[in-house]
Parts: structure tokens; sequence; C-alpha cells
């Protein structure tokens, strides 16, 4: 079968690869009819070495079941599934407290971890798959594909930055990165309640699908002056949530700039940094919270799906262009670029 | 009056200075019955350089109105009170959301930053005297001034640690420090209906201390051994609050060491550093929040206080030595050396 992989920074190819196969009772075998490039996978387009390659990408894929392991027991052939980023049992105490992202089952990964697997491909192997997938109830071909294609990653990680800063109705919320998670944590912000949201971000065609899902306020301005300017916006205090989705320590360091003493900053953004300000000066001093994480998405799909379904919102609309799998090298170029928000794969 | 005075670290010295009087209308003038030497007292101790003094110093007292400025309405001469250690109106926005510690008054300030007063002395100037003080229905030679005078700083900063940590009844809580506030730490978990209580301390009498206030278990090791010793009081996964109550780095780290995926590090030790780990190998991979800063202690006067005068608990045990003002140097000298825990001061 074919998929992506990447060799090293900047350097994606198609090519063939064994054909994924189930290995375990409790695999799933999904032939991909959506999936996409992420913005996380740009850290390792920009970074990655060599040595570290070559790695098959993706971690966010729609799919028709094609072979059940002997284990498997709510899924069956021909049933269209969804699959979240991270692989979990769904039963473990983690997961039982909606923190798939930590299951403690030994086969439990993101999709990144798992060897000879991804989403950016015609085929994938999924464990847990009781656990992991969940049955969309529409067919795959459905106009509702890219926003029910959200729920694998953006979705569920824009609405984790909101749940994380425990947004309020009526409350004043800044998002910090236009990207698509950026703009899934305005709607998600805005599905909370949140009175004034303001999205920070230079992109036009980007905040101005962000004023769609709810940014009452874009600002442009980076640094200090993106600071002031929220400043301004705010009564000079502040917001007291703030949705980093960005993961670069400038957008941190933007974030710890606009948040309101006693408010929440809540990271989505994998971090590029490991160190940062915490000390009396930037959190402590003013009793801000840090939250967020990798998002456990499984736990929001039932949540937020119903939403899409009956078309009350619209998350696909992050995705700006689409292609087969021949295009999935020219997509990590023009994401790279800014060329495109979102790309969507149909292979 | 006479007042104590550091003039760089390792000096303090008892001093005659300017009496107190009253400056603003909002003022009141207190004359100090009770007050005591802070765990954080210790940091300029040790750090502070010779162009930083002399400064006053304390910032806990307890004391009876000899004056009222002529905008104050609800004390009288007479009274006896308590400040706690931040000065606040208590009626701004930030003080009605019980953030005390980011009054927004330009009067309002931690002790420590206003000139020329101090609880180490024979009185004070008190600002913003209607928001600060809080009436104690007791004599001022009560029995239950000592644990009365933990509600000025370190009771309530403990508690603050075990709410910010969200402290539910049935869980497990590590308390890292067995200091004055780490053992008020423990208290509050206890009254929060921690079932399980780690105190990480490895002085005796303290951590002895710590039993009695409810600590289910004692762990005496520091650093990776420590962590592994939590983990495995805890079925391998560390707890779901840690209270992080010194400051230094090696008391992050191990906070970090047994704090539960999912989890919350809740910081009242004022840290000693401004960079941190907070990347995804120590705080966002596992979507740990962090939490804490300076406790408006203000805000949980009312609520704790009925518990003392009932005598159901009785934080004022972390009282182990007791002076007048000119013996104030040495107890400096004896908490630095661990040879008290905390020394209360009668002028």
């Amino acid at each position: 079968m074919r998929a992506a992989l990447m060799y090293q920074a900047g350097d994606v190819r198609i090519e063939n690869v064994p054909d994924s196969t189930i290995k375990h009772p409790t695999d799933a075998l999904v032939r991909i009819t959506a999936s996409c490039i992420c913005g996380s996978d740009l850290h390792p387009y920009h970074q990655m070495t060599a040595t570290d390659g070559p790695a098959r990408m993706g971690h966010e894929l729609i799919g028709v079941v094609e072979e059940i392991g002997s284990e498997v027991t709510t899924l069956k052939k021909g049933d269209l599934v969804v699959s979240p980023f991270a692989i979990s049992d769904n039963v473990c105490e983690f997961c039982r407290e909606n923190l798939q992202t930590s299951c403690i089952h030994h086969q439990a990964a993101f999709w990144d971890g798992i060897a000879d697997e991804g989403g950016q491909a015609e085929a994938v192997r999924v464990p847990l798959a009781d656990g992991t997938l969940v049955k969309l109830p529409v067919a795959p071909d459905s106009a509702l594909i890219p926003s029910l294609l959200t729920l694998a990653d953006v979705f569920g990680t824009g609405y984790h930055a909101a749940k994380m800063a425990d947004v309020q109705p009526g409350q004043k919320v800044t998002v910090v990165g236009d990207g698509a998670v950026g703009l899934m944590a305005v709607l998600s912000a805005k599905r909370l309640g949140a009175e004034q949201i303001i999205l920070m971000g230079r992109h036009r065609a980007r905040t101005d699908l962000g004023r769609e899902f709810g940014a009452t306020d874009v600002v442009a301005e980076r640094g200090e002056e993106g600071i002031a300017r929220v400043r301004e916006l705010t009564g000079g205090h502040g917001t007291h949530a703030v949705l980093e989705a960005v993961g670069h320590m400038p957008a941190y360091e933007q974030a710890i700039g606009v948040v309101r003493p006693g408010g929440v900053i809540s990271r989505v953004g994998v971090p590029q940094y490991e160190d940062a300000p915490i000390g009396f000066g930037s959190l402590f001093g003013r009793n801000i919270h840090l939250a967020g994480g990798p998002a456990p998405v499984r736990a929001y799909i039932e949540e937020l799906m119903p939403d899409i379904l009956d078309g009350t919102i619209e998350p696909g609309k992050v995705f700006d262009a689409f292609t087969d799998l021949d295009g999935v090298p020219a997509g990590y170029r023009d994401m790279d670029e800014r060329k495109s928000l979102k790309v969507l794969i149909r292979p």
C-alpha cells in the first residue's frame, strides 16, 4: 500500500510500504477514506534529522473497518469510524477520568509513537480498536466528513483548551494563534458561552474565519504591542482565560502578558521549549494557573458530534485544501508556507 | 518605638525607629501584641545585600487598635485585630473574587512593600484598615492567640495551597516541605477531607507534628528516592494534588515527580527561581496543572476562625519558640539553623 514518509525536515515522500495487517486480537484494520496534515506535523517538518527518519506520518483519520481482531466486540466490517490521535483502551482509571492521553494500557500510544502505521496512508492498523474508534452515523462521502474529521484532533484539542481553562458563560477569553487549533479554540470558547473572544493572529483569511467561529475582536499585533492592545480591549487587566494554541515561547510570553490575575493559561500547542518563566514575576505573583496538555479528544467526541450532525457548527471549514496521497508532500509545503490552513487527504 | 531591621543577609538588629502614626484617613494605628518570624523572612536572611537594607521586617501580626483614621468605619479603639500579610481594600473587583493579593487599590501592598512599617515592632500603621484588618473575639492574652496569629499568613497560605489544588474528600495528597506552611497544608488537606496525606520532610519533630495534623505517611527521602517512595505508597501513579510549600527548585522537581497524570501542583512556597520545566517532559505531556501564588489569606479568615475558636484545630502548635523583641535576631538564627520551627514574638 502507499503511505507518506518523512525522511527529514522538509522531505516528505509517498512510497510503497508493507500492507497494514491485524497483529493483535484487539486491532482493527481500517481503510482510510479521509485524513489530514496537522499543524503539529510541521514541527518535525522543520526540525527532524535524517537519523530519525524515515517516519510514517499522520494521526487524524476517518475510514471503513475492513477487518477486526478476534477480541473486538463493538465494531464490525463496513463501519465508518473516526480515530483520535491517541490510542486508548477507554476503560483504565485514567480513561475513566477522561484522560485518555494517559491511558495505562501497554498498547496505548500517540499515533506518532506506533511504528509502521500512520494516518497519511491507504490503510492503518488501529490498536485497542474498541477503546479508540468511534462509529460515525454517515456515509464515507457525506458532506459532513471534513467537520467529523476535526473530531480526531483539532476540534477536540481546541475544546480541551477551553475546558481546561474552565471557560464560563459571559467570560472574556484570549486565543493566541490563528492556526486550525486556535480557530477551534475560538469555536469552543463560543460554544461554552464566552462573551468576548479576542483572537491574536495576523493572517486575514484565518482571522476572518475566526470571526465566523465567534471571535469578537482580532489583534494582529504581537509581543508588547499585542499585549497592550488586548489589555486596552479588556479594561486594562487582560482576560481570565488564555488559550495558547501555538507552542512556541513567544506565544507563551504573550499569554503571560494578557492573562488576568487569578486567570488561567491553557496550553494545547505542543511546547517547543522545556523551561519557561513560572516564578514570581510571571505566574506566581498573580496567582495565574497553568493548564493543558495533549487533548484526550476521545473524551469529547460524543459531546461534540451532535452539533456537527445537526449543522449547528461547521468546524470542517478549517480545511481549505484537498488532495490525494500524491499531493501530500505539496500539502506540507503549502501549510508550511501558510498557503493552506489545513489540508484534507482523500487517499 | 523599637523594631526589627534587617541590614543584610544574616544581620538583624533591634533599633529605635520613628513612631508609626496615622498618615491616611483609611489607616489604623495598631499596638502589636503578637507577631512572628516567617519562613519567607529567611529568604532575605540568606540573600539580602547591604544596598537593600536596612529594611523593616515582619508581616504577620495581632494587635490592639490604638487610633483610627477619619474614614475608618468598621474598627474602633481597643479592638483586637489580626492583619493578613497583604493590605487590601476588600471591595475591588479582585478582592470580591477572593484574590486580595491582587487588590487594585493604590495603597494595597504586601507588608514587605510598605516603607517604614513592619510586624516585628511595637506598633504599626495599617493602610486600608477597614479592608485589611479582622476583629478577633478574644482578649490579647487568650490562649488562642498563637492559633489566631496563623490566620495572618501560614494557615491561610497552607489552606490556599489545598484550595488551589481543589483537594476533594477521599483524595490522595502529597505535601512537599515540613516547614510551618507545609504543616498547615497538611492540616488544610485534612480539613478538606483528603484520605491519604503524604508529608515529605526529614525533621522528625516537624513530621511528628505533621502526623498530629493529619499526615498518614511521612517520606524522609528526597529527590529520586523520595519520588519512588511516594509512588510506591500510591500504587505507582503519585497523587492528584501536590502542595509545594518550599519554593526552591528541588521541591518543584520533587512535585513533578510525585504528581499523578491530570493532577495539580499547587505552589505556595515563594519561588526562588523564575524559569523551570513546564514542557512536554514535565507538565504538558501528562496534563499536569500548575496553581498557587501568594495566598489571599484575608479571604479565608472568616472561614477558618470558627474551627480555632471552638478548639477543633490548633494550628498555633507550629510555634515552638517565644520571645520579646530583643530575642528576634536570635529567633532568625534559630529558625535558620532549624532549632526553631516558628518563633512567636510578644513585643
